[in-house]
C-alpha cells in the first residue's frame, strides 16, 4: 500500500498554501534543489563536456523515459523524453499520417487542449494536398471515425472539466476503421493508471511538469508502440535521432525504434529536476493513487456541493469518466479563484467560467481538501470575490 | 575596452584544466548555481504556478532573446528563445519555403552541421511535391544559387574546421536570385560579431550552450527579419505562439511578429542558467572579443605549427575566413585528443581526423594558449597518444 504521508513529505509546499494546481505546475520536490546543485557544480562545473559520458546525460532521455513508461503502462524501451508536448504532438501526427498515406483526415475533438489542435492545423496547412483537421464534440468522436480518418488525436482527460475519454474503446474504434490512435496524456500521466500497451495506443505523448512535478518547462515524452517503432518516419529528423549521430554523416538514417523520436540536444538541467521528481514515484502504486484521488475528489465534490449551491459541477461524477481534477462552473469563476488564491488556496481558472482543482494525493490529503472547501464556501458566503482587485485579469493564469 | 581578466573570474574552470571546448559546451558561470537555486527554491518552490506572472517566466524567451539579439546584431524585439537548434532550423526552413511557393530547392553545403541537413531532408521528405535539398561544397554555394532556390541554409562557421562563410555576400547573392537566406549561428553567436540586420539575413538560428555558456541542453534561439515577421507562417503552430494563448481558442491565430516562433512551454530552469550566463556578456564588446580571439588563435597556430610538424592546420589563416576555433588534422587525431584530455587540456575530436580547439577569450588567455600548445607538442614528441587506452572510442565525444 502506497504511503501517501511519506510522499507528502517529499514536496515543498509553502506555509499557508493549499496547492490544488499540480495539474498545471507540480510543486518542488524537496530533493530537487540538491540534485540540481549536483548537476550544476559537480557534473557541468567539474566534468564540462565530459559530462555527456561521465554522468550519462546522453542516456537520460531513455532512462528517465522508461521511468515514465512504467507510469503509463508502456513496454520498456519505447518512451523517450525531449522537447515540448506540442513538438511531440507534431512528431506523432506526422509519423501517423504517413502510415496511412491514402487518408487525409486527422480527427480530434473540441475538448482537446488547443495546442494539439493548433499543431494539427499547422501540419495540415503545411502539407496541403487535401489534408484536414476535423474537430467534433467529445461525445461524437467515436461516431466520426470512418475510413477517411488517418489518425485520431485525443487528449484522454479534458484540461477544463476533467472529463475522461475511454482510451480502450476509442482506440479499438480507430483500429476497426483502419485508423491510428494518438493519445495526449498531459492530464493522465501521474494522475491515473494509463495502459498504453494494453489498450493498444499507437502513439502517446505527454508532459512532465504537471502531475510528474519536473518543474516549469520540464521536457515532454513520446511513446511509440513497438509494432510501429521501426516504421515511424521522423518528420523532425534531428541529429540525436540519427542511428549514429557522432559519425556526422551527411545523410539521415533513423535510429533504432524510439531513438528516432529524439531531435536535438536534450535539456540536461531540466532532466536533473525531473530525475529528483521521478524518485518520488518509485514507491507509488498507480492503482493506490487512483483510488485515493477518487476518494479525495468525491470528498471535495460533496463538501463544495453542500456548502456552495451557486457552483455547478463540471466534472463527471462517474469515476470511470473523470480524471484527477474537479472543476466547477460559475459566471464569476475568475474573481472567485483570485479571492481563493488570496486566501492561500491555489487552484486555477480556465475560460470562460471554470474553477479548476487538481487532486494530487502525493501531497494532498483530507485536511487540505476540507480546508479548501471551507475557504471556497466562506468566500462565496461572504461575497468576498466581488472586489475589483479580483476581477482584473492577469496576463497569465 | 573589455576587461577579459574580469570575465575570466566569472567562470568556474576546474583546477588543472585548460578548457578549449567551449565551442561544444561552455563552462559553468560562477553565478549560475546561485541563480538556479533561487529559481528552484524562491521562484518555483514558493510561487508555484504564480511564478509565471510573479517572476516573469513567460517573458523570458523574449527578454533573454533580446540580450542574445544584441550579440548577433538583431533589431530589438525580433529574437526569441526556445526548443533546440534543430527545431529552430525546421521553423525557419518551413517558413522560408512557403514565402517562395514557386520554388522547390533548399540549398546547403557539405560543411553544414549534419543536423541542419537532416532537418531539411526530413522536411522535404514530409512535403514531397518536388521539394529537394541540394548540397554542394562550401565554396560552390554562391555559384549554385539560381532561381529554383527557395532558401539557402548555411552555417556561418564550419563546426569542424572553423572556416567562415561570408554572410553579407551569400545573403546578397541569395536575394539577387530571389531566394531567402537562413543563417545558423551555432559557432558564431558569442564567438564573433554577427550583424544579421545589417547583412540582411532573413532568418537566423543558433544555440546557447556553446559560446554563450547556458549549460547542457540550454535553449536555442531564432531571429526573423522584421520585414518578414508578420508574413512568416509557423509550421509548428504551438499555443505559446498564438496571439492570445490564454483565450484557449480552438483556431490558431499567429502571434505578433517573433511571438509566433514560440511553440510550447519554455524551459524555465534552463533559462535561469542562461540568464546568469548572459550577465557575463553585459560588459563585453564583440569587436574587442573578436580581436582578442584572433590574436589568441594566431598565437596558438604559430606555437603548434612550430612545435608539431605532423599536424596540418585545417582552419583558414585569413582572419576574415575563420571563426573562433582552431583545428588541426592528424590521422590519429582521436587518440591524440584523448591523450591531451588526460593531461588536462580539453579540446575535442571530430571525425575523421580533426583536433578542434575553441578559442574563447572570456576565460582563455595567453597562459592557457601556451600551455595547451606545449602539452600538445609534448604528447606528439613523446608519442604518448599511441596507447590502446586512448584509441578506444567513447560513445559520445
Amino acid at each position: 500500500m502506497t504511503d501517501f504521508s511519506a510522499t507528502h513529505a517529499k514536496f515543498h509546499i509553502p506555509d499557508g498554501v493549499i496547492y490544488l494546481d499540480g495539474n498545471s505546475l507540480g510543486p518542488l520536490p524537496v530533493a530537487a534543489p540538491e540534485r540540481m546543485q549536483k548537476m550544476m557544480t559537480a557534473e557541468w562545473g567539474q566534468s564540462l563536456i565530459g559530462g555527456w559520458n561521465e554522468h550519462g546525460w546522453m542516456a537520460m532521455p531513455r532512462s528517465l523515459g522508461d521511468r515514465i513508461g512504467r507510469l503509463i503502462g508502456a513496454e520498456p524501451g519505447h518512451t523517450v523524453l525531449g522537447d515540448t508536448l506540442s513538438i511531440k504532438v507534431f512528431q506523432a501526427l506526422a509519423a501517423a499520417i504517413r502510415m496511412r498515406p491514402d487518408r487525409r483526415v486527422i480527427l480530434s475533438d473540441t475538448g482537446n487542449f488547443p495546442s494539439d489542435l493548433y499543431i494539427a492545423e499547422g501540419l495540415v496547412d503545411l502539407l496541403g494536398d487535401g489534408y484536414t483537421l476535423k474537430t467534433v464534440a467529445p461525445e461524437e468522436v467515436e461516431g466520426a471515425i470512418d475510413d477517411t480518418v488517418a489518425a485520431i488525436l485525443i487528449t484522454e482527460v479534458d484540461y477544463r472539466t476533467g472529463r475522461r475519454h475511454d482510451m480502450a474503446r476509442l482506440t479499438r474504434a480507430a483500429h476497426d476503421a483502419g485508423a491510428l490512435a494518438i493519445w495526449d496524456l498531459a492530464h493522465s500521466a501521474g494522475a491515473l493508471p494509463v495502459r498504453v500497451a494494453a489498450e493498444g495506443a499507437d502513439f502517446a505523448v505527454g508532459c512532465t511538469y504537471k502531475y510528474l512535478n519536473s518543474g516549469p518547462g520540464g521536457p515532454a515524452f513520446i511513446y511509440v508502440a513497438p509494432r510501429h517503432a521501426e516504421q515511424a518516419k521522423p518528420a523532425l529528423a534531428g541529429w540525436l535521432g540519427h542511428d549514429r549521430p557522432f559519425d556526422f554523416d551527411l545523410r539521415y538514417t533513423p535510429g533504432a525504434g524510439i531513438e528516432r523520436m529524439r531531435v536535438g540536444t536534450p535539456p540536461v538541467l531540466q532532466m536533473a529536476a525531473l530525475e529528483a521528481a521521478l524518485d518520488v514515484w518509485d514507491g507509488v502504486d498507480m492503482d493506490d493513487l487512483r483510488a485515493r484521488a477518487l476518494e479525495l475528489g468525491d470528498r471535495f465534490i460533496a463538501g463544495v456541493e453542500a456548502a456552495c449551491p451557486d457552483l455547478v459541477l463540471a466534472t463527471p461524477r462517474d469515476h470511470a469518466s473523470r480524471g484527477s481534477q474537479v472543476s466547477f462552473r460559475h459566471p464569476d469563476a475568475y474573481a472567485i479563484m483570485q479571492a481563493l488564491i488570496a486566501r492561500g488556496v491555489v487552484g486555477d481558472f480556465r475560460a470562460p467560467d471554470i474553477l479548476r482543482f487538481g487532486i494530487t494525493p502525493l501531497y494532498i490529503g483530507e485536511a487540505e481538501i476540507d480546508a479548501a472547501g471551507d475557504t471556497l464556501a466562506a468566500i462565496l458566503r461572504e461575497g468576498a470575490w466581488d472586489d475589483p482587485a479580483f476581477r482584473t485579469r492577469k496576463a497569465v493564469t
